[in-house]
Parts: structure tokens; sequence; C-alpha cells
């Protein structure tokens, strides 16, 4: 964001009215993280389907991710250089025993935190090389986010389904302009549209730029000149604002109960 | 790498002899940025095949993976926030026209250096809070590289080939034990099977595990429950020295080429 642009939405002053609301309410949700709403979800589908029986996990050894590749085809699942590689989705992963007793992945999940504007604004703090700017220029983070949703996509190669939740929150992943107010009563519009500042382009290859903050767990299969081509897409939960508990777990159990049903679809 | 490994690499001395060489003749090669290899593989590429018509662009606009996504799936290809986003990978994009008159990708080129040990080694600098080891444990950044390999996927999801070639160097990256002489004549050794220093295996979920330093420009196809399914794999190239110009310009060739009998092969 440029200076000039800056200066122009700041400017404006707000006395009062139902801007204040949009970040005030968010800023009291809990800092809760992935991790722990990933626990209850456990807790919570062990109570709600008594006959199942479900697994949590940290994380995947890349070792068992390689037998899994080279078990669909003995060309994949070849290399690894660390034996003791792992990955370790931020919320881990929640398998269910399917009849013959094999685990089945039903929900991953991950939240990315990126761009600390909000916080910085409310705070009177000024950013930038001559701490002149209310706006910070984003960083690239979280395209790191890629590298666990590939090591999930090959794992689950061979499934119908892709549980894989993103949450992400922070200045740089507004879906819509959220006025935030200085300390002085002035207040800073952040911008979705605003290339410095929004990354949520950043992250929508991964569900192959498909409307955001919905549920695709059931994998798309779609024609190519050769063969029918399943894609794998990621359900990508993204806003300004933190991600409530409450909501986090509404939206990880959704996603879980669509796993279940497509499993239970195949028999 | 914990203080006592480190130690423990150190204390041999090597007067003269074979490892000498594995290093400094890398060192020697130029630091040649993949970008201006990129645009010599354009040239020889039009010397070589002038009845084609080749095109060299840095980069590809969100909105023409969008619309491309979409016209394979109505369903794809739909979110955008930030108008002006576009990919640049490192060695840009090179294309050739079909007999259609349709631009058709034949290379995508990312160069990625991640450790600096070597240099600090030879310099004599002793790195880490302390200032007191010879190795750096290693960062992630490189997880970064997942995003254009995905994007470049979208775009190629109707294609049968992925020509996306990466070529990754630095310490973090040895394939193979990298000896390494300090000043003082003592030697420090890289090696690639160390957690805290290899970062190959968080780049190889994207050629799903296979062999690296090859050339996976065909797409695979494998099959699972319910379809046939393609899979698009990144020709991954890594070592700790640096890639010499005529190696990636080579390998860089080749791919084009793979590419070229692809395309060729559909008529």
């Amino acid at each position: 964001m440029k200076k000039g642009q800056t200066g122009r939405l700041t400017i404006q002053h707000i006395k009062s009215g139902g801007a204040t609301g949009i970040f005030g309410k968010s800023a009291q949700a809990h800092d809760s993280s992935v991790g722990a709403v990933s626990k209850k979800v456990f807790a919570e589908l062990k109570k709600k389907y008594p006959k199942y029986k479900f697994n949590y996990r940290i994380g995947i050894s890349k070792q068992e991710i390689n037998q899994k590749l080279c078990s669909i085809d003995s060309r994949l699942g070849q290399t690894l250089f660390v034996k003791e590689s792992r990955i370790k989705p931020d919320g881990g992963i929640i398998e269910v025993f399917d009849k013959k007793g094999k685990p089945r992945i039903i929900l991953v999940s991950e939240a990315k935190y990126q761009g600390k504007d909000i916080e910085n604004i409310q705070a009177g703090i000024l950013v930038g090389k001559n701490k002149d700017l209310d706006l910070m220029v984003a960083g690239n983070a979280i395209e790191r986010v890629y590298k666990n949703i590939n090591e999930i996509r090959n794992y689950m190669l061979d499934e119908l389904h892709f549980p894989y939740v993103i949450f992400l929150q922070g200045s740089n992943f507004a879906t819509k302009i959220v006025q935030v107010f200085k300390p002085d009563g002035t207040f800073v519009e952040i911008r979705p549209d605003t290339g410095s500042m929004n990354r949520i382009d950043r992250v929508t290859a991964a569900n192959y730029c498909m409307p955001i903050n919905k549920n695709y767990c059931k994998n798309i299969f779609i024609s190519n000149k050769k063969a029918s081509m399943m894609l794998q897409a990621a359900s990508i939960y993204a806003r300004c604002e933190a991600w409530t508990e409450k909501e986090m777990k509404v939206i990880m159990l959704a996603v879980a109960k669509s796993s279940l049903d497509i499993l239970n679809q195949l028999g």
C-alpha cells in the first residue's frame, strides 16, 4: 500500500456506528488453536458415532506416505533423504477404522495467521521503514501451506474424498472491507482487493480457484483428453477476523461428517 | 545439527586429496540465473525448430489461469480477490503455438537456493546463537515452491505433459556427503541424511516421491477405485553445488523437447 493511498484511507473520521462491531466482536474471539478444537472434534465424533472407532494422530511420517504411494503405483514413493521426516498439520489428523480395520483419514486441519495490521492500527503502531505507514506490505509465508496439502493429496490418492480444512485469518485474508479504528478515533480500511495486502489468491490454487469458505471434502471428477481426473480440493476458510472455536468446530465436524458419508457409501 | 555432532565432523584433518575437488569445482560455476538460461533455451529452440513458433513469457495472470480452469470445468476458476494477481516462475514460461495457433506451455523453470553452509565454512564463519556452530539449522522457505507448481498444474490440467523444472542448490539440498574445508585446513561434512539440514524431503511431494534428478515431463496415469488419474510430477534437480549454466540448459532443453514430442504425438 502506497503512502498516498494510506493517507486517503485515514482522513475519514467516524464518531460511532456500524463499522465498530465488525472487528470489535471478532477481537473477543478466543485465540483458540486448531489443535485444541481438533481434539474436541475427535471427542465429539466418538460420542456421536459410538459404533465407529476413531484415531487421533499428530502427524504422518514420510516413510508411511511413501509406502502408501508405492502401494498405489510402484513407481511412486521411492525417495527419502532424512529417515525421520514427517508432516504435522497444525490440527493433527483424525482417522476412522473401516470394516476391514484399516484407518482412513476423515479430517486434517491447519490454521494460518498472517497480517497483524488490525492489532497494529488499534494499538496506534505505524509500520514500514520510516514508521509512517498504517498498513504493512504482506509477506509470502502463507505459500508454505501447499506442502502439507500436497503430502496429504498424495497419501489420499486412493480415496474419493479429501477432508483438508485450512483456516486463514489476519489482515492478509480479508474477504470484505474491514474498518479498523486508531486510538485517535480515525479509522483505516483493510481492503480485500489490495495487491500489497491480500494473500488469499496465493492459496486458491489449492481449491482450483473455486469459491472459498465451502466444504470440498467430496472429490470432483473432470475429463481430460485421455481419462477422467480426480481433483482434491482443500476447503479454505478465510477472513480477516479470528475464527472462533465454535465456528471452527462446526466446520470441522461437517467435513468429518462428509468423509464418513463418502466412506459409508463405498460400503 | 547438535554441537557434539559438529565437533565430531571437524576433528578430522585432511592435508590434501580427493575431497577438495568436490566443492572446489562447483564453486567455479557461474552464478547464472535460471532466467538467463531460459532465454538461451528459447533462442536455441527457435534455431533448432525453425518451423515452430515459440513464445517467451515472464508469467501468467491468475485471471488467465481462472479462465483456463473454468473452460475445463465451469465449477473451477471462480475466485480472485486482487485483479492484478499473477505468478512469475523464476525462469519464465516458454510456449509453442500448435497447429490451431493455440499457445501450449513446453517449459516452466524455477531455481531455489537454500543453505549457505559451504560459503560460511569456507570463510571460517561460525553460526548459531552463540556463533559456535559450523552448520546452520535449515529454514523452511523452500516449501513455498509448491505454490507455482500447483498453479501450473491447474493451468495444465487439460494437457498430458507437465514440463516443470526446479533446480535446487545449496547445503540444504545435498544428495551426497560433501566435505567442506575451513580456512584452518580442517573440514566439515554436509550430510544428506541430517534432519536439521536437508530439505529435499520438503519438496518431493511435488514428484510423488519418485527419484529426483529426472525428467518427468510426460504425465503418469494411475488407477483409482473410480477412474484413471493423471499425475503431474515436477522434475526436481537437487544438489549441494550450484548448477552450471550448461547443465541447466541441457536439462531444460530435454524437458522442452519432451513437451514437443508429446504435443506432436497428439497431432
